[in-house]
């Protein structure tokens, strides 16, 4: 079955003013959510990092991936790879890998892909991957730092969510409460690197008191120098499951690594196929997030975690602001991975509310979340809740994620240099 | 669709008198092919190495994979590990890589799995693996040195083939000109091992001489010390493409590596995930020839695939003697792997008269076989061809491949100890 069209649709929605080493989010996050149509019109759909730039990269393959084969992900991939690569020519023999831009744009084509094959074919994503070796993925309880509300900047008034403030131990104490009752999450990740490590180190020591024996993780986005990620290591080796990043680099994760008791995850320093044998080489990471967003979707994310397994490396999964047809994705890759051995990161309970799916948003229980029935990812598009969220896209005049000038309009000394402390 | 049968038949059938480091090959080759039968009547067909054993290990994990979901493949590779690893317990949780027995008698069952699903929805194998990169697998003349006939041993007469004798560099050469005319294959790999190093060499620049600029491979199968290997890499510095498996193990390999201009391929010392961490430390390889039905089935091929592109590594692909099922399942494989760098091996010449597949044998082009047209696999089972080699197979009384025990019924002081050279 043909592709007959690709459908771009840049989004923005609400997410409240989540705190991290960069800044802090916007009132507005950016997303856009990919149709892929094919000839007897079935629509698959893909989400992915918004913005212009994104989306004049999806415009820019369209005409390239219309008139392939829906079952054609791998002729796909080396077109988009050929007009977005260094590399030449679409056609017979070995181009090489896709190059990193290449991959994520493939990813959220290859996920609308997989989900019109799984519509066409009255199956499931997860079904198209091998199948699922569990029922539901289990999520993390993702907490920020954050402000009470987004400060009202241009006189149109603050922006008040329904988190309340989280801005020392007793806040993300709170922040954990609320987000586990509502959903039962059984992992909990700080996202740090916003105060001096200290704070950080109370605020994971307090979470420990008050959930005992939940598995916690701390990631500062790399954040602290190697002697602060030595201190918090070992000041949290009886807390932490994994520590996340702590710094930059290679070499710095590898010095760490060698002197903390946890395993180093890392969404910032394997990033791609290519960083792979760097860190295999170095013992940079003990844990890679996979994100099929920037890995290149669901089949090279399964790619990942086989060689993850093979050298010996834990695999979860990293997030992003996102919404449904992320999640759903997401979920029946999660479903599919052997090895996946920890609770997976989603930023969904703080943007669930905006999603543009019908019967949104997806319900955790548990703190899993159920392979959504198929065909497909078994989420279905709002069309009239996709189109307010292009206008609030539209309207708000933004071209891409700032964290950093964001910060600056309320601490204009603000520096984000890393590392920070 | 639950899976309501897994019928395993074993077969035998005609093999010509193929010599390699080990013995000689025996009038019969042995295999299993496997039937999974879905609840709807759909059959999804699979091959794999035959005798006794394997046969058993088939049966002894069917009831574990009756009752699957046919798309579970995931799911029924975790239950026959559970049956033939040394892992406990079916059900939720990691539990690790499957063993290399698991792997083994998953992987023509996989295959079966992956057939039916294809005739179930309409698809090819190769369009359930990302689709393909190519429209045709190129393979390679497999030329081997050969005995004339199967001698007389028991009074019923020697067993003539069509190919002749190839015992000097002329023979090799005549039956590369006969498989190249009929198969119109572009590479060629000689089989060695069997001679003193310098009449194989001669072999080699002997083909080189008569296919000039065709791409040349000889494989001894370990036979060689490490310094006849690097001997032999020097001579052959200007003919060889590759040099594959010249020694035993890592270190040997890696010490040949170091010493010869041409990459290292290999089917004996990277034999499934596990070598691999090893392999990359030491340098050992530079081609990994993949093989399904080792690795485990076809999914776990891709996996291999993308770990070589990753460490930068050539993939390609290792025979056995096998039929028409598995030639398939490798030209769908072949098809969707983006980096397959080398023509794949095959046995299907030597011995595709006596398959068992209806309209058969399938038929090369331009040395490549064209993805057969689906859905699934597509290829049909011819039941009384099937039955016929079933009663070859029983009426033989062999229970599994012993080529040094054939050989030595001529020369009873043949010792295989390797390296022989």
């Amino acid at each position: 079955m043909l592709i007959n069209d690709v459908i771009v649709t840049p989004i923005a929605f609400r997410d409240p003013p989540l705190l991290n080493s960069w800044g802090v989010h916007e009132p507005l996050a950016l997303r856009c959510i990919v149709q892929v149509v094919l000839a007897d019109g079935t629509v698959g759909l893909g989400e992915c990092t918004g913005g212009t730039t994104r989306t004049e990269e999806l415009l820019k393959v369209r005409e390239a991936v219309i008139g392939c084969d829906v079952f054609a992900t791998g002729e796909i991939e080396r077109r988009i790879d050929a007009v977005l690569g260094d590399r030449p020519g679409i056609g017979g023999g070995f181009v090489g890998m896709p190059s990193k831009a290449a991959r994520a744009v493939f990813a959220p084509i290859e996920v609308a892909c997989l989900d019109a094959q799984g519509k066409l074919l009255g199956v499931r994503v997860c079904d198209l991957l091998g199948g699922p070796v569990r029922d539901a993925v289990p999520y993390s309880a993702y907490l920020f730092y954050k402000w009470a509300e987004h400060p009202d900047l241009d006189g149109s008034g603050a922006i008040v969510d329904g988190w309340g403030p989280a801005l020392d131990p007793a806040g993300v104490v709170a922040q954990a409460k609320i987000m586990i009752d509502r959903y039962g999450f059984e992992s909990i990740k700080l996202k740090a690197g916003v105060f001096p490590p200290e704070q950080e180190i109370a605020a994971i020591k307090a979470l420990a008191e008050a959930f005992p024996g939940m598995p916690l993780r701390i990631d500062p986005n790399g954040a602290w120098t190697v002697p602060t990620s030595i201190m918090v290591g070992e000041a949290l080796a009886a807390e932490l499951e994994y520590l996340e990043d702590p710094t930059l680099g290679q070499d710095g994760m590898a010095e760490v690594a060698k002197q903390v008791s946890m395993p180093l995850a890392t969404n910032m320093c394997v990033i791609g196929f290519e960083d792979v044998p760097g860190s295999v080489a170095k013992g940079s990471v003990g844990v890679v997030l996979s994100d099929h967003h920037v890995w290149g979707g669901l089949r090279h994310s399964l790619e990942l975690a086989a060689i993850c397994e093979t050298f010996g490396l834990g695999i979860s999964m990293h997030s992003n602001s996102h919404l449904g047809i992320s999640l759903a994705a997401m979920t029946h890759l999660g479903a599919a991975i052997r090895n996946l051995g920890y609770a997976c990161d989603t930023h969904y309970p703080w943007n669930s509310d905006d999603d543009v799916i019908k019967n949104g948003p997806l319900e955790f229980a548990g703190g899993t979340l159920a392979i959504p029935d198929g065909p497909g990812l078994g989420v279905e598009l709002d069309h009239d809740k996709l189109a307010a969220r292009h206008e609030d896209f539209l309207a708000s005049g933004r071209s891409q994620r700032d964290d950093t000038a964001y910060l600056r309009r309320v601490q204009p000394d603000y520096d984000p240099t890393l590392p920070r402390f």
